[in-house]
């Protein structure tokens, strides 16, 4: 596999200004993968319960998403619910993590050698246990939330200094520096070695930050947004599924990088679930992306 | 003159989490005109009381400002005293009208055929009153706020439907239009037959929205954020400033506009009042305008 995606598979119950879903299909590697899909081939670690609904394990197959390293457990899927008031951020109803609470993630064989690895948003000591089993990756980047910021800052500094590429919202950034400038926040991150720092900013689009680079894009244009549930997930996908077929990791690789991660967010954001996620086409994704460069 | 600006000359008393700066020169004209002097002449329509301190009229002419159309009135200043708690929105401590409540914008012969106009933000009807006054004007523009969106709608409507531009917040625009998309708000107002939308989006940049193209433009990076009072005045300046050395309003020339009028009013937020926008040279805008075009 050309990138390995190790994260939550789940079923979310969503409620936005635009309606609402019953134990959708979510999760931060489901999201990931299928935006990665368009661009590369895809294995995700994550696990799911007995109840897991088949033509979800249907629609991960016509996306050719390898399910070697998803676990099947007795016991019930991950489960979120979910409210907006607005689209910025969801008030949380209820967690129940069910078989999530016993995940480790194990990479198969196949994904020991891969050319990236996204660890998508989960406690940063799995994280470090599929660090630790990985042997010759290109590209790492991880994701990460305020929760793990303010709980496990001592194990997420430590795989912040183990990645290249860290996806991390602006809020995140200047919570874990403590400053309130995104620019001097994002100084931090990188004096732990890692190489791009991606500060998403939501419905403001997103910037990239290295040590001699910087580089801006804005989100692309949304005219109804229906649920913005994976929104960060579906950006980081995008971004490293295009980053799989990359040999060198340099300002003009992560300017294409940041431009797919931006469509496919667009694309995750016009509907609930992973609806437009599981639908889109390759020349969709291409017209979208030539509209974004006309329009910066 | 080239460029005709028309709005408040004050003086600000202003903290930010940064300091304070008592009596400052401000006002939407001042910042508008000083940013724009680096482009184009500008003629400064407003008016001060007979405490307005001499060395700011000096100023403006050390910038080449054409004062013909300040006027001198018996009474004090415009005065207004704001305080920001973060830098997004200051408070509005007190403001005293002073010699600006008999303020009825009168252009100088000098200015009446001119390349460009901006009427800065100010009550809808004195925009109109300077409007009727204007012959063969290339390019007009006008600011505004929600202070004239809830009280003055209806003449505001009608100053937009007179002007090519329009500079507005985003929250601004959707409050005009009630809806909370800023792309489905904005085609409210062009369907009033104003060329281009200048949605301004603070830290996070600016949008240019025409019937048939789109433009965005991230914030020029500002590591030490100052006071971020006149900062859409700076950049309505430095856009307006440019604009007035050109002769078709097309796709390109708002794009250029867009990026020199964000790094003027990033040049404005680095220091207190127009401490910064009075010291700047041509050549550094150059530079930062390079640096900018280089991260987007």
């Amino acid at each position: 596999m050309s990138l390995v995606i190790v994260g939550s598979i789940g079923l979310d119950t969503i409620e936005t200004p635009m309606g609402k879903r019953t134990d959708a299909l979510g999760g931060s590697a489901v999201y990931g993968a299928l935006a990665a899909s368009y661009f590369t081939s895809v294995s995700m670690v994550g696990v799911v319960g007995t109840d897991f609904p088949p033509e979800h394990i249907e629609l991960f197959e016509k996306k050719h998403i390898n399910l070697e390293g998803m676990e099947i457990l007795p016991g019930k899927t991950f489960r979120w619910h979910g409210v907006y008031h607005g689209f910025n951020q969801a008030e949380t109803i209820c967690t129940d993590l069910n078989v999530f609470d016993a995940f480790d993630p194990r990479l198969p064989q196949s994904c020991l050698s891969c050319k990236s690895l996204l660890l998508g948003n989960i406690h940063p000591q799995l994280q470090l246990n599929a660090l630790d089993q990985i042997r010759q990756y290109r590209f790492v980047a991880c994701d990460t939330m305020n929760l793990w910021i303010n709980n496990t800052r001592e194990q997420l500094m430590e795989v912040i200094s183990r990645v290249d590429i860290v996806f991390i919202n602006e809020d995140e950034v200047k919570l874990i520096s403590g400053k309130s400038n995104v620019f001097t926040a994002t100084d931090d991150l990188l004096t732990l070695g890692v190489r791009y720092v991606i500060v998403k900013r939501g419905e403001y689009g997103a910037i990239a930050i290295s040590k001699d680079s910087m580089f801006f894009v804005p989100a692309y244009p949304v005219r109804e947004v229906m649920d913005t549930t994976g929104a960060g997930d579906a950006f980081a996908g995008g971004f490293m599924g295009y980053l799989a077929n990359i040999s060198i990791l340099d300002a003009e690789s992560i300017k294409t990088a940041m431009r797919f991660g931006t469509v496919m967010a667009a694309v995750n954001v016009s509907s609930f679930s992973v609806e437009a996620l599981a639908k889109i086409d390759t020349e969709t994704i291409e017209h979208k992306y030539k509209e974004l460069i006309g329009w910066t």
